[in-house]
């Protein structure tokens, strides 16, 4: 089923300037770390014409830990500066969940 | 940039049980139907494995009549019962947002 109530979803959507090598090897970087961070919980990820990646956190400090961290860090300045035509980060309170898991 | 906080985000992931043509069409009504209702905001969607979509609202109470709209409500029955391996559907508050937008 789904984690216990409440707990935080950020919901990151990008729109690339084009696809490349070094981006698919710094995002695949980037997945496999946040999944070791204290309080990660779970992930979602679509691409069509913008990518969305949801993940799913236990608190508000393990979100701002994560983004913290020193290698995500570096990402997020290259995400800005060379990979993401624009982008959006929204830190979100679940407040009800339901479906067919 | 982005609207006033705090409003709301639902976070509805899916996998198909197979693509057809169907979903397609119904998919492709809900958006145009969604758009229409009051209190939407935007939405962002994407597909890959499994299909992300998320919409945003000003209110918990514009999210209510879209999820009782009768045209809504054919299209969550067929998508129960016939269309999704699994699905989610997530309720949440955005308390804060960023990017480059």
């Amino acid at each position: 089923m789904d984690w216990a109530l409440p707990y935080y979803a950020v919901i990151f959507t990008s729109e690339l300037r084009e696809e490349n090598a070094d981006y698919s090897k710094m995002a695949a970087q980037m997945e496999e770390l946040c999944k070791k961070q204290p309080g990660f919980l779970g992930m979602d990820h679509a691409r069509s014409e913008k990518g969305i990646t949801v993940c799913y956190w236990e608190s508000l400090e393990s979100i701002a830990n994560w983004k913290n961290n020193a290698l995500h860090q570096e990402a997020q300045h290259l995400g800005k500066n060379e990979w993401y035509k624009s982008y959006s980060v929204r830190i979100c309170k679940v407040e009800k969940s339901y479906g067919l898991f």
